[in-house]
């Protein structure tokens, strides 16, 4: 069984660690139990660019449970937890991937993947389905479909099937309510906030937060941040969304005039270069700056290294960078997403990769069962109301029922003042 | 010019408080500023069936400045303000509506209102356009479009468009993102906290208030009797609305057993008799209910007065129905929305109102410009854009712009990890 | 039996007002109970310059039921509400008091108080106090001892105490941890919110709000306005109060400053003009003014009429001033306390007086029972703790209790590490 | 020089922790100048028991800066940063301690650090005060007196005075305004959240928190899993407290109601065994329990094991106990306080240690200027004053000042209503 990981030894303790996040993952127990029962992915071939941690680690043997074989890389050179890689090995799954890769070893070991020519893709970020596109024709009519799990990865594939370059069905596991809400929302919310105060050991309270975009993910930390009793300053270019910032009680206005006060600026946009030069100059002395979008594009680094006059890693994950007039500005992670790329960045909470990885599991299923048209596609509406059903049983929560009177009425229409 | 009013001395009075109002729609300014100058209504007359208030008021004069002749009605037989009904008659609109009338009356006033032949109908709840259709065949034809404000009123409209009894076409103002989120939530939500404090003097801080029905007004009233200091519970049908408040910090448990232990109970599901007989007989000595949806059936008033040995109006808009045991229970406002139809109650806020009347008035330029199908259409996504831009100058506002490269990053799809 | 009341034939309607309140007043419920028994006050006459609303007439009901005299008059030329005048006067209650008292009116009704000869003075503001002090010395030997609600009151009186002016004992309720935190905090907070929604109908959510003062008053209106969606300011002198503000998330400035974005001003600093000409020449067009301090002296109405070049009320308890510039300044309630002083403000939920008022009717208890030196005098501990935990059984909340083990740790010194 | 410390090669990395830490701790900066100039500890030894980690480590430095010859040992068996301890030995400092020190190890380094004689002790927890009282009392007579950082330690120190135990003069730095609000309420919720995170990567939204003992400490824990999306259960002895609580919007309740359905318990009561058998013994599976009070004592392990068929430690600071029925308890750091004895604990943020420790040098150089008698002392009101005044100017936050006239006003009495 063929693998390439930092160190095969680390299996034992990379197992405690999935074992621990398997007790906070109870939706995902549920249909690994059937999954075991049905073996339905028997000869089908699975290859994943997952950040592999100890919750994917939970997937993936759900999916070996249900008799898939594995192939599976990381999403991100900086996110593998080199144990858990270890862990998934030592069961028999074909791992790529380590912590602290180069771009050639990333992309070497997206080859490696694919070489195992998988019938599905489950990919976070879309560089395992463009790189299949671009690189590997040969293979690419064998793949049945796949699924995408970020908001960013499924832009890309929407501009893709836009210019006609798609060719196999996507499922835009990112698009559902329970996605959105849940993992981009809550679970980054949660993990960003989580990954400042571990890299950086500095106060959230009494801080002024610049939280650049107020999608989901934006929301979530500026939810959080809020929480934890910053002064949120809120960045938005979509007149709708700024608005329902202010009216939630963030202050909202422009990079320019944010960069003068921010402590602490934290992106999460999609988009690029959304703090640039223009706004590092402005900016106060000892500011930290850092990104929780897929990418590292969001802060202009580049930029930063050219009006620097020197930089340097001066604790864990925190990058000095020194500019002309002595100022210094600190990058977390590389600009990476912090809440996944730094040494002592955890992730999602288990909880939030529950539901994530069991939509991403039942959609598995929905493109095994059924033969998708090429296009973009949206997770069945059932599958996520399944997933949240399982969520809120593990949970203990019973919801109120519709009376088949009450079901009657949302139908009728004569019923008046 | 007719019109039917309580009493029209009280026009003076009436057009302070419209003019108050006023002060506090800056975005409706910029649209009646345009109207007065484009006169694009000229020999239209607009049908209206809404809440009449100081706000509404200020809407239905920039339909007037832009040439429009209006014949009005209240859209609720307990929420009409008799001095701005008088002040608007004053004004040459014809106005039928006075508070408190009783349902025939209230009939009556929608019959006097299509007299006036329409070619537009406005409509909050769906009334209008109901009756409309049921009992004034002979003017339908000539009707050329409708909208519709509320979450109920469009549901009715969807379901008569199921049953193809739908003969004009509509456009639902109600589901856009900006009235959903500001309307719906932010509105409702303040409107709703503050008529329950001002009709019961009661505290908020320290109750357990039980919030059924967690759609966007569900939401905004447990986000706002959060902020007062309620320990809040959620209840919902839909699992994945249930688990996002749960989420959110939210108890989230069904009827039964919140009923045991509610202070406050508060609807807003849309549905009918969510809180019956089977919760009245579980609820704590000087139990409060009431409701913000947007008929009074949510609370089964019926069953209620089956079950007691008497009820009597104690303070006004505070009615105690006497159960056999003993206990008593509160019902506020007789049920029908409590932000709304109590005398204390102001209604939304007037710069909520500002934003859901520009989407009106920009929607009624719509049809008047365009021919539509007989469906219910959503409003174009530009004009939900346009109120919000305006909405945010008001609010003195800059928010950030997208530079010409992030729109084509945006649209690209190449650029990997 | 002499009273001077605005209408006596409004008694039945506050009568019913005064039965709600006492609905949600349980622990003085309990106390009026054993006053009934016990007859602690027969013989004695008590003199009150109070706000005159409902809660406050379960209150005197309250002493009269323990054999209490009563002489009663308001405690704010604005605050009286007639309705409870007339039922007081009608169940025996010497009360002289009206809405809309002159000077001379107010201080003639402080007058005929003291002509019954009280034995006890209870007070809120120290006006009637004080008033004994200065103008009634041929009676003040008779009176055995005093007691005063505000923050305001009390500071008089202590600076009365420390000019050796006090002459009789005094029981400074204000001070207790449960007024403070309740009543200061989250009474004024929640009522201050009301009364600012309900004059004004405009919303909270998303507008600045300036803060003036962060002791326990204003803490609770920042944290009340922050719970509606308000982007909230707070304007403090002292660094440590004005540093929580910072930590809890809360924009921290000076009026300067905060006068050029401010939406909204409420001021609560027991000091005077807070916010002056100086503020008023940067305000934007269209801010509101309000006070939530004891005296009409926080925000300087005189020099802001000086400035003004017409002033006018331009809807109930709305005062607009006109700037040179055009700019409109509004002031709510005559910059009075305007949680009370507003024809639609309702002062605090009756749940916060009834804990505000059992401090009291146990205050006196003390006074009666004990014979105090003259100087001011914290309510006894045992009283404090005695009037939440009869609010916690109210509420049906049990607590955790030590055992006797812990107490036993509580006293220990020599565990270690 | 002597030292004990783990590993000295650690110095290097350990130093840039500090500089790390430094950049966030400008109060002490600004009072390490001072010293530095003013050299008023020459001559003058200081013994301390504190947690060692980068910002002790700067406070230290402070100290040397101003002339002091320092003795330092931990003040809990897991709280040292062996990389700090070894730059301080590095920078002469006499450090005895090390990470995970048995109690014979940790008491012979209170032993080393007294036996250098010092004038002064600092501490935190008292473990080093009550050493030199119980074993040292040869030279006892030399100290002139300590200070005492914790709720805790204070409590200790005021029951020997108490019994008369005490011998020199102790100012209590937990006691002031400063120390309670920013240090025990905002660093510890902080630190605590954080900590909670980071051991277990488990989400906190949606959990059930029980946070037990609502003083400072318990009330910071309460709002920032609150500010996270818990629904957050609060356990109180003291009914005020416990009311407070309530007002706030938390479930109050007892423990055994709360042990039912607690997902995650909190201890912070400064007393011993708050979580015994009998709640063990309803929890859930799977419940996670920690403590943040200063001993290991809140959560009664030793009655957990009794009660467990094993025990082990399943991920780093997490151990599992099993219970008979098969249900898992969580227990994490051993249920030493968490924020700090965990290994991926970070201890209060930098900006909290920044005013914790300036109050700490502070005190210190006026019990070097001032005979204070044998007592426990608050710190003087100017100190905590001007603390908070150097944070904010730190913060660039300009804060309002009275004027004379306002100032004025604040004594008199006569103004009226």
């Amino acid at each position: 069984m063929p693998y390439d990981v930092k160190d095969i030894d680390l299996a034992p303790s990379g197992e405690r660690s999935i074992d621990w996040a398997m007790r906070h993952m109870p939706v995902l127990a549920n249909v690994r139990e059937r999954f075991s029962d049905e073996k339905l992915f028997e000869g089908i071939t699975v290859g994943t660019s997952l950040h592999i941690e100890s919750t994917t680690a939970v997937f993936l043997l759900t999916l070996q449970e249900g008799g898939a074989e594995l192939a599976v890389t990381g999403s991100n050179p900086l996110s593998t937890v080199d144990k858990v890689a270890a862990a998934l090995a030592d069961k028999g799954i074909n791992v790529y991937a380590w912590r602290g890769e180069n771009e050639e070893e990333y992309y070497r070991n997206i080859e490696k993947t694919l070489d195992h020519e998988p019938d599905f893709l489950i990919d976070d970020g879309a560089d395992l389905i463009s790189y299949a596109h671009s690189e590997k024709g040969d293979i690419l009519s064998k793949i049945r479909g796949g699924s995408e799990e970020t908001t960013t990865g499924v832009k890309r594939l929407r501009a893709m099937h836009k210019k006609n370059a798609l060719e196999i069905p996507i499922i835009a596991v990112n698009d559902t309510p329970a996605k959105r809400l849940f993992d981009n929302r809550f679970g980054t919310g949660e993990s960003t906030v989580n990954a400042v105060m571990s890299i950086t050991n500095s106060m959230i309270a009494g801080k002024n937060v610049i939280v650049v975009g107020f999608g989901p993910v934006g929301q979530g930390i500026a939810m959080r941040t809020d929480g934890l009793g910053a002064d949120v300053t809120v960045i938005e270019t979509d007149p709708i969304r700024a608005l329902e910032a202010a009216m939630q009680g963030f202050r909202v206005t422009n990079m320019d005039e944010a960069s003068k006060y921010g402590d602490i600026f934290i992106t999460a946009t999609g988009n690029y270069k959304v703090i640039g030069k223009e706004h590092f100059e402005k900016m106060k002395d000892g500011a930290i700056l850092c990104n929780s979008g897929h990418f590292n594009v969001e802060v202009d680094l580049e930029g930063l290294e050219e009006i620097s006059t020197e930089s340097r890693e001066i604790l864990e994950d925190i990058k000095e960078y020194k500019l002309e007039d002595g100022r210094k500005l600190h990058v977390l992670a590389e600009g990476r997403l912090v809440n996944l790329a730094g040494e002592k960045s955890l992730g999602h909470p288990a909880e939030i990769m529950d539901m994530s990885f069991a939509l991403q599991a039942l959609s598995l299923e929905h493109m095994v069962k059924n033969d998708l048209p090429v296009k973009v596609h949206e997770v069945p509406a059932e599958i996520d109301r399944k997933v949240a059903q399982l969520k809120l049983e593990a949970m203990n929560i019973e919801i109120e029922e519709l009376t088949k009177e009450q079901m009657e009425y949302e139908e009728s229409w004569k019923l008046g003042t």
